[in-house]
C-alpha cells in the first residue's frame, strides 16, 4: 500500500505562492513535495524520479536537500497555522515561509526505487522564525538528517 | 559576453560516474553543473531554468543547494586532482567525491534571469576529506553562502 499525505499545507497556498519548484502544485516541472501532520510530527513522502540519481541506484543529494528544504518550510507553515487555530483543509490561508538556512547530513547512500519519507519536528525560535529538524528515511533506513531555519516570508520577496 | 567554465572536472569523470542529476554530463534531465579552476578558487556557472523558481522571479533554494552541493564535490575533486599533479584536460581520471554534509545560508532572494556563479575555496581536513566554502553570486549580489564536507567516494557507493 502506498503511503500518502492526505491533507497537505501546500494544497492550501494561494495560487500566487504555489509555483515553487520543490512544493508548488502549479509548477508542472516541479517535485510537488506535500507536507502534512502525523500527530505532533510533520511528514512528507516523495518518490524520486529515475533521473534523480547521484550514481545509478542512488538518489542525488541535491534532491534530498530540496526535499528537506520544502519539508522544512511546509512544516513551519503547518506549525504556525495550527498555532493560529487552523489545520489544512479548513480553507484558511496558511502563512508562507522562506528558508534562511538549510543543513543536511547524509548518513547513508539513499537507494533509488523506494519512497522517501521525511519526518519533522518543529521548534519555535520566535513567532516568525522556526527550526525544523528532519529525518529522511528510505524504508526503515535513516539516510539523511536535516535542519531548516524557516522564517515568515519577508516583504522583499514580493516587492522586489 | 557569457562566462563559461572551459575545463571542468566533470568532463573528465568516467562515464559510469557521469550520471549525477546535478553534474553528470550523461544525465539528459540534469543540471549539468561544471566546475573548474580560476586561479586558486573554483568556479561553477549556472543558468537556472524558468521552472526553477521559489516564487515567480526568484530562484528556488533547492536548486541553489544542489549547485552548492555539486560545486563542493567538484571543487574537492579539482583540489585532490591538482594535489596528485593533474589538471582537467590532462586526460587523467580524477578522484570522485560524495557529500557528507551540505549547508547553505540564504542571504538574499536570488533573482531569476541572471547567471549564477559559485566561487569556492577548498580546505583539506585530511587526505580523503575536504571542506569547501562557496559563495553564490547573481551578478554582483552575494545571494548564498554554502559549505560542503566532501569525502572520497567510499566503496559502499559502488558495492551496495
Amino acid at each position: 500500500m502506498e503511503e500518502k499525505v492526505l491533507k497537505a499545507i501546500q494544497d492550501e497556498y494561494p495560487e500566487d505562492f504555489a509555483w515553487c519548484y520543490g512544493c508548488g502544485r502549479m509548477n508542472e516541472h516541479g517535485h510537488h513535495f506535500r507536507t502534512g501532520w502525523d500527530g505532533e510530527k510533520t511528514v512528507s513522502i516523495y518518490n524520486p524520479k529515475k533521473e534523480h540519481m547521484a550514481l545509478p541506484g542512488f538518489v542525488y543529494g541535491g534532491v534530498i536537500g530540496s526535499f528537506v528544504d520544502c519539508h522544512g518550510t511546509g512544516s513551519a507553515a503547518l506549525y504556525l497555522h495550527r498555532k493560529n487555530g487552523f489545520e489544512p483543509g479548513d480553507g484558511a490561508e496558511p502563512p508562507r515561509f522562506v528558508t534562511a538556512s538549510l543543513h543536511v547530513d547524509f548518513m547513508k547512500p539513499t537507494p533509488q526505487g523506494t519512497a522517501l519519507k521525511a519526518i519533522g519536528t518543529v521548534h519555535e525560535i520566535h513567532p516568525k522564525k522556526y527550526r525544523v529538524e528532519t529525518e529522511v528515511y528510505a524504508g526503515q533506513t535513516l539516510c539523511a538528517k536535516g535542519e531548516v531555519i524557516a522564517v515568515v516570508m519577508p516583504d522583499t520577496f514580493t516587492s522586489n
